[in-house]
């Protein structure tokens, strides 16, 4: 895939997730991302609220189930995913057209919150136990892709004192 | 604020976030994203991973103890933020530079896990209750600033099929 | 600002920017970015275009002459703006919300193409002249804020090989 | 390729593009990008430049000659890409790793700018007319994939008040 437009968008639930299922079994949340920006008003030398930006979201398979029992009316959550036009017709017939938010990624914003996480599948594989998840990372932050002489973590990271 | 360098990474925490506090008693987070791509490859027809691009990242305040408290090493994570340069001095005197994520909002990633998400404290105050808060939420989600003639949830987003 | 919903898109325009003035002589530009994925698809073994996004977009004041004067049908254009909503009113007196692009910073892309590029004004100021302008820019690269020991251009990105 | 991290920048370029050819005759353009944020100071009630962001970028093929042959030291403009990491050892043998944008589209930004632009090729074809070009562009802008029943240009973009 290429050309997509992505887009990265940080807001509140308008309700919860509606999670339903095709007629073959595969799930799928729909929910709206309201995101508000703030202004910083010169006059009156402080913020406010800007105009709402109200987007139409959807995430399928496991991760919609992820999402549905994990996200409630009103949490804040950053999402990232493509942004894509839908025509439908309306029951009068009439020709509309809509953006919607196909989901690639979503998680509950920590800003406001903390989260109690739990592993439910490795990538590509249901059965992985979260150790074994947890080694193939380190693995891959040890190892990293050939083209690198030695790991970045060894570089800079970790002996360096500005972080 | 305006033209900053906006950058959204996805990808796993090589390590738990060190937190610490500065001599006034701010608090701060360091962590390491690791960020594998994946790539197909048209010969053996399969995805493989690419280079994984590593980025260190901060975030501050009661943020920083709520990722702190939230996050552990290999989690699938999603962040958005500023992309900053920092100089520093090496022991031996040498000057570098390095880049680094000044993180403006994230999360644990719902993909692969669920999340029981607590919430801490409203935008602005500390002390506000989750009712109080998710009722301006919602009261922001039925009256949008002025410019709508009504909410956008009241055009289509509730009353047509294609959601 | 903060909080904005940024997007970055790629695409063709789908008509030549119509220019504007509003009654107190404001310049406003309006036209259309037609972004065509590019799927990869694993049967044929080949690429092929996915699903249109078509995104109205506006631009303002001297910005909005350089677009009309630069940009033409059919030209592929790179845009940076904010996603908005707006709501409005059809002919018969239903009420429809659509989004749109209010552009930060957009230029021709020079995958396909070349440009010949002529300065009109300097940042916050017609009068400037190039060679001002030229200087002021190289002054930042040379000495940028402080904080940086000695700036970036001298430790690495010149005397250094890999670039 | 999925899950690369994608950027976009906007600056002014701290030197002319240089361009080389790899020995088997690929062009590949190599500058700097200086990004530099403006901050509100909300004492002295002014905006004001913030830090500097550095970012060395590079581009391949046609796309390097058609930069080289457009940009010049101190022009504004406006590139995406994948934000990458690069190892390598300096003279003295010591490793390092940098941060580096693989520029997937760039042009110049036309806020301060106006540009007169040339089409050199089509997309995979050097040879195609510019009216070929425009005219499959139109094609495509008049009849969307499939699942749409109507262009959005027919639906409301082109009918309706508020453009």
């Amino acid at each position: 895939m290429a050309g997509e437009t992505l887009i990265t968008v940080v807001g509140n639930l308008t309700a919860d997730p509606e999670l339903r299922y095709t007629p073959n079994g595969l799930a799928v949340a729909n929910f709206t991302i309201a995101s508000t920006p703030r202004i910083f008003d010169r006059q009156s030398n402080e913020w406010k609220d800007g105009e709402v930006l109200f987007l139409r979201a959807s995430v399928w398979r496991e991760f919609a189930e992820h999402v549905a029992s994990s996200m409630t009316k009103g949490q804040r959550v950053i999402a990232q995913g493509k942004l894509k036009q839908r025509s439908y017709e309306t029951r009068e017939g009439e020709k509309r057209t809509t953006f919607e938010l196909d989901v690639e990624e979503i998680g509950p914003s920590l800003r406001y919150a903390t989260a109690q996480v739990t592993r439910t599948s490795g990538r590509g594989g249901a059965g992985q136990s979260h150790e074994a998840w947890s080694r193939s990372v380190q693995d891959r932050a040890d190892s990293p892709s050939s083209g690198w002489g030695s790991p970045p973590t060894d570089l800079g990271f970790q002996d360096e004192p500005p972080f």
